[in-house]
């Protein structure tokens, strides 16, 4: 019923009933609960010429509220969207991740009670969507072993929140949520979408027919340990040869090190590449290649109408993505090429905190969680 | 509806109008149009102590058939499956491919209305499901360059049997299908499998979150021109090192020919194989780990539940499996090989036929379509 309301299907009670198939009187005590509910408002159109002027429904984007928090190794970033997915306030803070999840759930907490009060303090947040850098299993929400994030193993963010703000949590992937995020708000013509995170180390969002394809363990889109062609580097994972170890930022800078510059981490790279420093330049260039070899495969296996590269290297995208495209369009299947296209992000650093808040705004709007939530204010 | 009857969730009258939240009346209509047009049957039950016995919907199987084609470079298999998916006749013949499409669909036409008759007379067929050995534009059905098929591109073969059958047929790639028979009749516990198929070329039909995932051009699984790890032998593609070229059943027929052996393809291999040849036994376990390193890499990026490997070269599993596995173990992450199945195929030879008529089975039996069906008699 709200698809029906938010698509512009059906605005009007008649419309709905016949859209729906449901009884006039069942489709109307509906109506009455979304509304008395506050998910949509119905109001008189414009006085017609005669009669009673038919009565619009829309969807209701003030008085409610979702969250979007984006938690990264070193930053957080809390924001809070409409209920049509605009972002109406977000703030960013440096933190440390392996600070724990007590420390780093508790400044989001803070974060987040702030911005609903000054943002507009009459809104009810309605859900709450959460991305880290590491695997989740979804259906809990609890992250699983992940590597750079100590002490969190198996943690129950969404009973934090829920705790706290008695509202559903829903935890992912960061690149997961961030290509949710590209692909509804930026290439929504586009059903199959990968978001390919070039940073610290490499990972890769998916979207598949429209919906994140997590897998069956929720590790999909790990593609940091794939072997490039015939490199050998060793690598952290104890094989040799992988993605991350040639073209990861973290790799990169060591390499920078020992040519005798100063590169700590991947927004050195970008500083030297930005003054036009060669090496760093031909480096980047190279790991663009070998992000492209990887992602060849990829697109002859997995036949995307997009891919969006972010991260912190894509900052200089004109160098990583020269470097990728080559390598796609040298070795991939003509035909999957054929309209591909290879695009730096469009949304920038909110996309993580827009992707996790969009994750919880369908989820509030799904048919199975609005009838839970009438049912349970239903039984108040 | 009819997917609350077939999942036994709902299979009376009273149960069905609760379940779909329609008007009693309504929902009685579309009952009795079901029941009118075939679809489903109502039978009393066992008669209870008092009252007037509750009358239980059911599918109906017979009286109704759906046809699944499968179309390779040599053979043809026709089947014919009630509408439970279960296979009810079959046959296969050799055949040409390359003899063009209206020789071949010429052929599966007469064996299909042989098979119609002969199997049960009384049965109307529903739907068409073909599997063709090429790439194909599912919305038309239509094969986009297919390199075995000469003659085929863009020939309209839903066109051909709807013109001759008065039904809808749906078309697809030969390992969509296959991976999806294997889904739904073998490994129906999961979500995500992905079919490898190892015969003279070299695909893979992917079903993702129990959908057959095409990609945006229809692509997708078009993994035989991926490049293995070191290797630089020349593909017909142009490049080198691809998958196709190492591990193909064409590639090691000629590889053994070089070594003075007989063998022509991929039945030849096989039989080398099972005499006991050490050179072949060799060379099919050195494709297994071609096959499994490509495949280690769609593993950490996918994350299936199941790998099935069928193709000609699997009737020598035991060899090539091992190959394929100890590659995959070797590279792939630990949290996505967790539970990972890699088996060969459980289905076999029928896999194609019984895979494109359950395409065209679950086609038949969706809303939309059992809503075209009922308007369209409606109609006449």
């Amino acid at each position: 019923m709200l698809a029906l309301i938010i698509s512009g299907v059906a605005v009007t009670r008649a419309e709905i009933a016949r859209h729906t198939g449901l009884a006039r009187s069942t489709s109307s005590q509906r109506v009455d609960a979304l509304i008395a509910h506050g998910f949509i408002d119905e109001n008189a159109e414009a006085p017609s010429t005669g009669g009673r002027p038919p009565r619009r429904l829309s969807l209701r984007t003030d008085g409610h509220a979702i969250a979007g928090v984006d938690i990264g190794a070193s930053h957080c970033r809390v924001g809070v969207l409409d209920m049509r997915g605009t972002l109406i306030a977000a703030r960013e803070d440096s933190l440390t991740i392996a600070n724990g999840p007590e420390a780093v759930l508790g400044h989001v907490e803070r974060t987040l009670r702030t911005l609903l009060e000054t943002a507009d303090g009459s809104r009810t947040l309605r859900a709450i969507g959460v991305g880290v850098p590491g695997p989740v299993e979804f259906s809990t929400g609890r992250p699983v072993d992940p590597p750079i994030m100590p002490g969190w193993h198996r943690y129950p963010i969404p009973q934090f929140f829920e705790d706290r703000f008695g509202v559903r949590a829903l935890v992912d992937n960061d690149v997961n949520v961030m290509a949710l995020a590209e692909q509804r708000r930026a290439f929504s013509g586009t059903l199959h979408l990968l978001y390919l995170k070039v940073g610290t180390g490499i990972g890769c969002g998916i979207v598949a027919d429209g919906r994140i394809h997590r897998g069956a363990q929720g590790s999909a889109g790990d593609i940091g340990h794939i072997r490039v062609g015939e490199r050998h580097e060793p690598c952290r994972c104890g094989n040799s040869g992988c993605l991350e170890a040639i073209a990861g930022g973290a790799a990169l800078a060591a390499r920078l090190r020992e040519s005798g510059l100063e590169a700590a981490g991947s927004l050195d790279i970008v500083q030297l590449v930005m003054e036009g420093n060669q090496e760093a330049v031909r480096m980047v260039r190279e790991a663009g290649r070998a992000v492209g070899e990887v992602l060849s495969g990829l697109v002859n296996f997995f036949n995307p109408e997009t891919v969006v590269v972010g991260g912190a290297l894509a900052a200089v995208h004109d160098q990583l993505l020269a470097g990728v495209r080559e390598a796609v369009y040298r070795r991939s299947n003509p035909l999957a090429t054929h309209v591909l296209q290879i695009e730096p992000s469009r949304i920038g650093e909110n996309a993580g905190a827009i992707g996790a808040g969009t994750l919880a705004l369908e989820h509030a709007l799904s048919p199975a969680q609005v009838d839970r939530t009438l049912a349970k204010d239903a039984a108040v």
